[in-house]
C-alpha cells in the first residue's frame, strides 16, 4: 500500500469502527452534520461559486475513451445548466476500468474502506456545492437538497462501506487447519481467503435523488473491490459528475488507478443504460427508477447481480388517534415534502367510511378529509414556506398525472402552483388530495408518482388492513404507516406488514415522517415486496458483490 | 416458544456458538464423527436393518395433498429398491407449507437454529441407515457414502445454519434511536427489526450427492424462516425422504408445523422441477446438476432467488515437483474416488510438453503420463481395495462418455470394469486417462463427467496458466491445483486463480485431495466462475434468503 493510502487508513480507522458498531446497534449516529452552518462561514459562498463555475462549460473530467462531450441539463427551476460531460467509447473505457481492479483487489477490505471514507469526507466538505447541483437537477428545495443530497447521501455511502467491510471480513484472511488422524500425524494445511470483485458495477442514477439513491450501490461495489461506471439520469448529471471527480482524485492520490470510477453520460435517445447493462464486463447493476425498466434489468442482464428500487404504493391506515392535530400535521408534511416526488411519499390513505375516533371525539370520513386538506393548506399557506418545503416538478409526467388526478374520485384538495419569485419558470406544486372508495382498486393499485394522495373509504379497519396486505404484496411499497390507539389494531397491522414485507411507522405525530429513513438505523425498503429487490443497506446488499477465493497448501 | 423448543435451544446453544466461531476462524472443527465405529457397537446392524426395512414398501411419510405414491429407484449396485413416496398435489401441499411459516418466523433465529441442530443430531445418529441409502442411490462405495452422505453432509447443514443465524443477527432485534435537536427535545423512536422469510424454498437434489449437495440449501432456507419443498433426483430419493421425515418429526415435537418441510417426488417424465420452479409460491431455489438446467432456472424463475452448482472443468497445472511419488499418488486417488463422479474430480491436467523436473530429475511428458497411469493401476490393482475406493456408475451417460473418450487423443490408461463379488450387476469403473494437445480445445473445454482425465501437453507452464485462466473464466471449475517447486510459478497460478475465481490447492501430496473440501474451513465452489453462482456456505449464500422488516414508533 502507498504511504497516502496508509495515511487515509490511519485517519479513518475510527470512523470505520464506529460505523461498524452503528450498523449493528442501529441507534442514532452520523459523522456528517446536516446543518449548513456546521460547514463554516465561507462554505456557503464557496459552494455557490464552485457550482456557478461549472455552468456553461465542459465538466473537468478526463477519462479514457471519451469520444465527445454531451449533456443538456435544464433545472426544474428553469435554468439551463449548459454543462457538458464525457461520452464514453465503451470498448476503450471498460477495459481501462478492468485493468484498474487487480491492485484495488489486492489492497484488501480495510484499505478500500478507508480510502472511500476519505472520498466521503471530501464530498462532505463540498456539501454546499453538491447541494446546488442537486437543487438544480432534482428540483428539490435548497434545504432538502443540502441534507438529502449531502450528509444523508454520504451517510448511506458510509453505511454501505461498513457493510461491505463487515461482509468481507466475516472470515479470517488466513487460517491453519489441523485435522487429527488418530495415532498418525495430523493433517495440516495453511489456507488463505481473498475477497475478489465480480467485475465492473453499473450504477444507474435517478432524476430525483441523484446522490442519495446512487451512493449505496456506488460505495458498496467499490468497497468490495469492483470498478464502477456511473450512468446518471440525463437530467441529473452534475451531482454525480462531481462525485466521480472527487472519487477519481482520491483514488489517484492514494496510489490507485482513477479509472476504478467513471462517468458515462448518454446522448439524447441513446439508451446507454440498456447498452451498458448487457455488456459482459458489467457484473453488478444498481438501479432506481420505473418498475418497467427495473424488471427489464432483472430479466435481461443475467451476467450481473441486479439491485433495483422500483415503484410502489405507499400506504397509511388510519384507525383512531390520540393526537389528531399531530397526525394531520405529520401527514400534511409527508404529502408536501419535495412535492411528493419521493419513492416514500404516502399515496393510499385508508380511512373507515364511518369515521374514526380522534382525541376522544368522533370524526367522520369527510371531517378527516377536510381536516387533512386544511392542514396542508395551513402548512403551505405562506409562499416562502411552501417553496422551502415543496419542490419544482422535475418532469412532465408529474404534471400530467396531476391533471389526470383532477378527475379521479372527489377532489378534497386541488393542487396549485406556488409562485417562486427567484425562479418564475419553476412549476412548484402543492399536493392534490382525492377521496375514492375501496372499490376503486384500478385507481389506487397503480403508483401516482408526484404530489397525489388518495383518501380511501374502507368498510372498517380490518378490511383496510387486508387490502393493505394484498395490495402491497402484489404491487409493492417502500413505506407504510398506521394510526391507532388500539394495541390490537397495531399488532394486526404489524403482522400484515411482516407478511407483505414493508417497513411500518406507528403513530407518527412528531418530527419524524414516514417518507424519511435515517441511515445506520432505518432500512430503506425491504427487498421483500415488488417495490424493491433489496434494502439500503444490509448484508444481502453487499455480500454478493464480491466472492471469496481460497488457496490452500500443506504445512 | 414451546417447552420442547426451549429444551432444544438449551441443548444446542453451545454447538451453535462453536459453529459461529468455526465459520469465522476456519480451522478444523466438526461435531459429527466420520468414523463408523464412533457410532457405537449396535449402530451398524441397526442402520442396516432400518435401511432394509424401507425396501419394497411405501415410505412412511404423511403429507398434505398426496395424490399417489410413486418412485422406482434402482441401485447402481444392481438392486431394485422398490420404495414408493408421496407425489404431491401442489395446490394442496404448497398452501399448507405457507400456513406453517408465520409461527416459524415468529420463533426467531435462535430457536430455528437450535431446532435444526436437534434435527441434525438425529440425522447424525442415523448415519449408518443414511449411508446405506446413499450407497444404493448414488453408487458411492459404502465408506464414502457413510462419510460424505452422513457427517460431512451434516457438517454442511450445520455450517449453513450458523451462517443463517449470523446473518439474521447482524443487527439488534430492537433499538432506541435518539436524534439531538439542538436546544429542542431530542427525537426518540423505538424500532424493531424482524427477519422474515421469502416464502417456500425449493431444493432440487442430485443423483451423486443426495444429502451433501442438498443440506446446505435445505438448512439455510429453513434457518431463515422459510418452508422447503425437497424435489429429489428420481434415482436418489431415499436419503432425502429419511431427511425430510426426521425434520418433520423434529419440527412437530418442537411445536411447529411439520409441513415446513415436504418431499415432492415426481412421476416418470413429469418434469416436476420445472413445474415447481415457476410456481409463484417458490421464492428460493437450490440446484445442483447440469449447466443446461441450471441456466434455465437462472433465467426462468425470476420470482425466486436461485443458487446453482453446475458443470465445470477442474484443472491441474503440473510445473515441477519435489515429492513426485506423493503427487502421483495424490492425483491417482483424486482420479479414482467414486469413479470420478464428483463435481470436484480433476479433468484437465496441463503438463509441459518438454516435461518437468521431479525430485531433481527430468521427467518427459510421456514419463509423467506413464507414471500417473502406473500409479492409478497400483492404487486399484486389488479388486477389494478398488471397490472400496471407486463407485458404481450411476447413469448411462458416464458409460457413454467413457466409450467416447476411448477415441480421444492417445489413451494412456484404459478404463476397466472391476468385478464386485457382492453386487455382480454393478458397473464399477476405473479411470481412463488420455493424452491430448493444448490445441485440442474442443476436447477439454467441455465437462466429461465421470472417471475421465486428460493430460494436456502445453508449450510451457506460462501457457498452461494462461489457458487455465481463460478456460475456467469461460467454462467454470469447482477445483484447481498446481504443482510447482517455484514460488513465482505458484504466485502466478494464484493470481490466475483469483482472476478466474476458482479455489486452488497447492502441491497436494499428502492425505488431502483436491476433490475434497472440509466444511467450516474450505469453501466449496466460489460463485465467481460459471460452474456455480454461489459457494457452500458463506454470507452471500444465506443473506438473501430472508429480508428484514422494521416497525418504528415514537417513545
Amino acid at each position: 500500500m502507498t504511504a497516502t493510502a496508509e495515511e487515509f487508513t490511519a485517519r479513518h480507522r475510527d470512523t470505520l469502527e464506529r460505523a461498524l458498531e452503528a450498523i449493528r446497534e442501529r441507534a442514532f449516529w452520523t459523522p456528517y452534520p446536516e446543518m449548513p452552518k456546521a460547514y463554516g462561514e465561507e462554505a456557503a459562498a464557496e459552494g455557490k461559486a464552485a457550482y456557478d463555475g461549472y455552468l456553461g462549460r465542459s465538466f473537468p473530467l478526463v477519462q479514457p475513451g471519451t469520444d465527445e462531450m454531451v449533456g443538456g441539463e435544464k433545472s426544474p427551476y428553469g435554468v439551463e445548466l449548459g454543462v457538458t460531460y464525457p461520452h464514453p467509447d465503451l470498448d476503450v473505457l471498460l477495459p481501462a476500468m478492468q485493468a484498474a481492479m487487480p491492485k484495488w483487489r489486492d489492497a484488501g477490505p480495510a484499505a478500500r474502506a478507508t480510502v472511500l471514507i476519505e472520498a466521503l469526507a471530501r464530498l462532505n466538505a463540498r456539501t454546499h456545492e453538491i447541494a446546488h447541483a442537486v437543487h438544480h437537477t432534482s428540483g428539490q428545495a435548497f434545504g432538502m437538497a443540502f441534507q438529502a443530497g449531502g450528509p444523508h447521501a454520504q451517510d448511506r455511502g458510509l453505511e454501505a462501506v461498513a457493510y461491505a467491510y463487515a461482509a468481507q471480513t466475516a472470515q479470517v484472511a488466513a487460517a491453519e487447519w489441523e485435522k487429527p488422524q488418530g495415532p498418525k500425524p495430523a493433517l495440516k494445511m495453511a489456507k488463505r481467503f481473498t475477497a475478489v470483485p465480480r467485475g465492473i458495477g453499473l450504477v444507474i442514477g435517478c432524476n430525483t435523488f441523484p446522490t442519495w439513491n446512487s451512493y449505496p450501490g456506488l460505495f458498496a461495489s467499490l468497497a468490495t473491490g469492483n470498478a464502477v461506471v456511473v450512468k446518471p439520469h440525463p437530467n441529473a448529471i452534475l451531482p454525480l459528475a462531481i462525485t466521480v471527480a472527487v472519487l477519481r482524485d482520491t483514488l489517484a492520490e492514494a496510489g490507485f488507478e482513477p479509472d476504478l470510477v467513471a462517468l458515462a453520460v448518454e446522448k439524447p435517445g441513446e439508451g446507454l443504460a440498456k447498452v451498458l447493462a448487457t455488456r459482459p464486463e458489467i457484473r453488478i447493476i444498481d438501479y432506481t427508477g420505473s418498475t418497467e425498466f427495473g424488471e427489464w434489468l432483472e430479466r435481461n442482464a443475467p451476467q450481473a447481480v441486479v439491485y433495483t428500487e422500483k415503484a410502489g404504493i405507499n400506504t397509511v391506515i388510519v384507525d383512531s388517534v390520540e393526537d389528531y392535530k399531530g397526525m394531520l400535521g405529520n401527514l400534511a408534511f409527508s404529502f408536501s415534502l419535495y412535492s411528493g416526488q419521493m419513492c416514500t411519499t404516502p399515496q393510499n390513505i385508508f380511512i373507515p367510511r364511518d369515521g374514526i375516533t380522534a382525541g376522544g371525539e368522533h370524526k367522520s370520513f369527510d371531517d378527516v378529509a377536510a381536516d387533512l386538506a386544511g392542514s396542508v393548506e395551513k402548512l403551505l399557506g405562506d409562499d416562502a414556506r411552501a417553496n422551502a418545503l415543496l419542490g419544482a416538478v422535475c418532469n412532465a409526467g408529474v404534471s400530467e398525472r396531476l391533471k389526470k388526478a383532477e378527475s379521479v374520485g372527489k377532489t378534497v384538495l386541488a393542487s396549485r402552483t406556488v409562485a417562486n419569485p427567484e425562479y418564475p419558470g419553476a412549476e412548484v406544486r402543492t399536493p392534490l388530495i382525492a377521496a375514492v372508495d375501496a372499490a376503486d382498486t384500478d385507481v389506487y393499485t397503480a403508483e401516482w408518482f408526484g404530489p397525489i394522495s388518495f383518501l380511501i373509504a374502507a368498510d372498517d379497519t380490518d378490511t383496510a388492513i387486508e387490502t393493505f396486505r394484498k395490495t402491497v404484496t402484489e404491487h409493492g411499497a417502500i413505506t407504510a404507516a398506521v394510526y391507532s390507539t388500539d394495541d390490537e389494531v397495531i399488532a394486526r397491522t404489524e403482522e400484515a406488514a411482516l407478511d407483505a414485507g414493508v417497513n411500518l411507522s406507528v403513530n407518527l405525530t412528531g418530527g419524524v415522517y414516514v417518507n424519511q429513513s435515517a441511515a445506520f438505523s432505518d432500512f430503506h425498503a425491504t427487498g421483500a415486496n415488488p417495490a424493491a429487490n433489496s434494502a439500503l443497506s444490509d448484508l444481502a446488499y453487499v455480500a454478493n458483490r464480491f466472492r471469496v477465493v481460497q488457496s490452500r497448501r500443506h504445512i
